[in-house]
């Protein structure tokens, strides 16, 4: 098992990254190759004193890197060099069995599409974040890679969510609920309306129906299907509506000395609290639907999340996902596999 | 100004609207017209000690009332004697200045849009919540009337919300944002670009560009503007995630003695800051574009939040909102009035 990491993508490349890598190697039982500048990764590894380590590592040396900046098809055209790009066409070359980056989400996207391909029938990628519930986590699906979807794309991620949840979550039944205004069969636009249906009458998933997004935080299934426009505004609220709450709470614990010292009674719950909100505690987002593993890292990552999020990496290569869900979209296959 | 209440709308009526009532008759210098069943009203306040403040409001005199489990159009089809729908035909022929009820939104947005009719020139009605947000509140606009809208509908909802956050919240110069997947031009889908064209040109607003979902709880604009589908998604998402991490700390404060101790001590403090969250403060929703004044109280309103609804339609009555609207989108005018 062979990861390949970009190692510089995200906000605290190269040596976040390399320092995750590290423990990676070490704990996991994998082997690595980083895409990145050689000089500058040898640089800091030694400051690091992590040269033992980056001994160990294949580098796909390059000079280049994407920014946040960066429109997402700078990784097909004005930045072939770049480690995003490198990592991928080697992935693409059979020269790795899976692909990391914690760098621009928007140019995973494309680049899992266009240089590690879709899988046959697969009509969209889904970007598919991993957020807390009430009871450990649910999937949403997708979470920002396809702004305008049609309907059997949406069968499709319920399709690809509930695999994955199976296969690398390790949850045996995955509910799988289409976001939606109203729990009613009718509720919805034209979109919902079609989407409904063809999860209705799709036997390969456990579908549970409509779900509000009120009753998302509090498990009203494990995969929640949606189109990319609505699931990055989704994604997005999740976190900001929970960070200022959060903040709000601890407004409340610095404003007087006897709320200083209760903050100090609860402290060891509330950071067990917070760290059951976390969502950088499962690491990142698969990107599902690409022919091979392509896994995005929280752009924020530190050592310790880049090492979950490769533990997950490679859950997902070993899994099987990408076999199963090539047989059930395959040309001529129900899951509207046959209307490309 | 008379205010006409549905007394049979929302979890807890007849009794809290009628408490409610009672207040803001005594407090706001407002008359009220009761629609609903005078033998259960004079019943209810009877036993609630509420005789003569009764004696005080018209009753509009109907056996029937709308519960959540009708479909919207019920309002208009199955059943024209509801307090909903005589409460609205009473306002439609100037029997008021504004209705206000606490039943089935669907069935208030359709009823507000059939029976008080569309301003001329809008062409869909918003259902616009207030939201808390870090300092103060915005308005979520549309919050879930219209599921399918076009680009010129988006127009509107800016002009309208605008228009409401200035005249009846007293916000100086709104700033109107557009829900997006992110903040450049560019973000989105077709139906964004469409909307942020016309929202930029359009001189009557103060828009600030698109805003990412993840900052709307920070204070991003004071008007969100996005389609029904994905408001409706926000909203309840809102809400949602808002009570999961109440109930997660509240899971903290519970959970040993020492924490009860601290959770004592923080008590007033955190008491204060849920109610800084609690969109009930804001009383519920005005539905924005209809022809009267029409405001959706929230359904599980207590007779507090039916007086702070009651100020809140009495404001939006006064406030010369519709005549300004009904200038704004005349058929002719710029605003999108003329494309019907």
């Amino acid at each position: 098992m062979k990861i390949i990491v970009d190692a510089f993508g995200g906000d605290n490349a190269p040596g976040e990254i390399l320092r995750g890598c590290a423990q990676a190697q070490m704990e996991l039982g994998i082997q690595l190759a980083l895409a990145g500048d050689k000089d500058k990764l040898l640089a800091c590894a030694k400051e690091l004193g992590l040269s033992p380590q980056l001994a160990q590592m294949e580098i796909l040396d390059c000079k280049d890197a994407l920014t946040m900046e960066d429109e997402p098809s700078a990784v097909l055209k004005e930045k072939p060099d770049s480690s995003m790009a490198v990592g991928l066409r080697a992935l693409a070359q059979g020269r790795g069995d899976a692909f990391a980056s914690a760098g621009n989400s928007g140019a995973l996207v494309v680049g899992a599409t266009m240089i590690a391909k879709r899988i046959r029938g697969v009509k969209r990628v889904a970007f598919a974040p991993l957020l807390p519930k009430s009871q450990g986590f649910f999937m949403l699906c997708d979470g920002g890679a396809s702004v305008d979807c049609r309907p059997e794309m949406l069968l499709q991620f319920g399709l690809m969510g509930s695999a994955y949840m199976k296969r690398v979550m390790g949850i045996e039944k995955p509910r799988v609920g289409l976001a939606n205004v109203g729990t009613e069969a009718h509720k919805g636009d034209e979109l919902r309306h079609q989407a409904f249906e063809l999860l209705s009458q799709c036997g390969d998933i456990h579908f549970v129906g409509n779900v509000e997004a009120r009753d998302i935080p509090y498990d009203a299934c494990d995969v929640v299907v949606t189109d990319g426009f609505t699931g990055n505004m989704l994604l997005k609220l999740y976190e900001g509506v929970a960070m200022a709450v959060m903040d709000k709470i601890k407004g409340v614990f610095t404003q007087s000395l006897k709320n200083k010292l209760a903050a100090a009674a609860v402290y060891g719950d509330m950071k067990q609290l917070k760290k059951s909100m976390d969502y950088n505690e499962y690491g990142g987002a698969p990107i599902i639907g690409a022919a091979k593993p392509v896994f995005k890292i929280h752009g924020s990552a530190k050592a310790s999340t880049v090492k979950n999020a490769l533990r997950l990496t490679r859950d997902y290569a070993q899994s099987g996902f990408v076999e199963q869900i090539a047989q059930a979209v395959a040309p001529g296959k129900a899951a509207g596999g046959d209307q490309q």
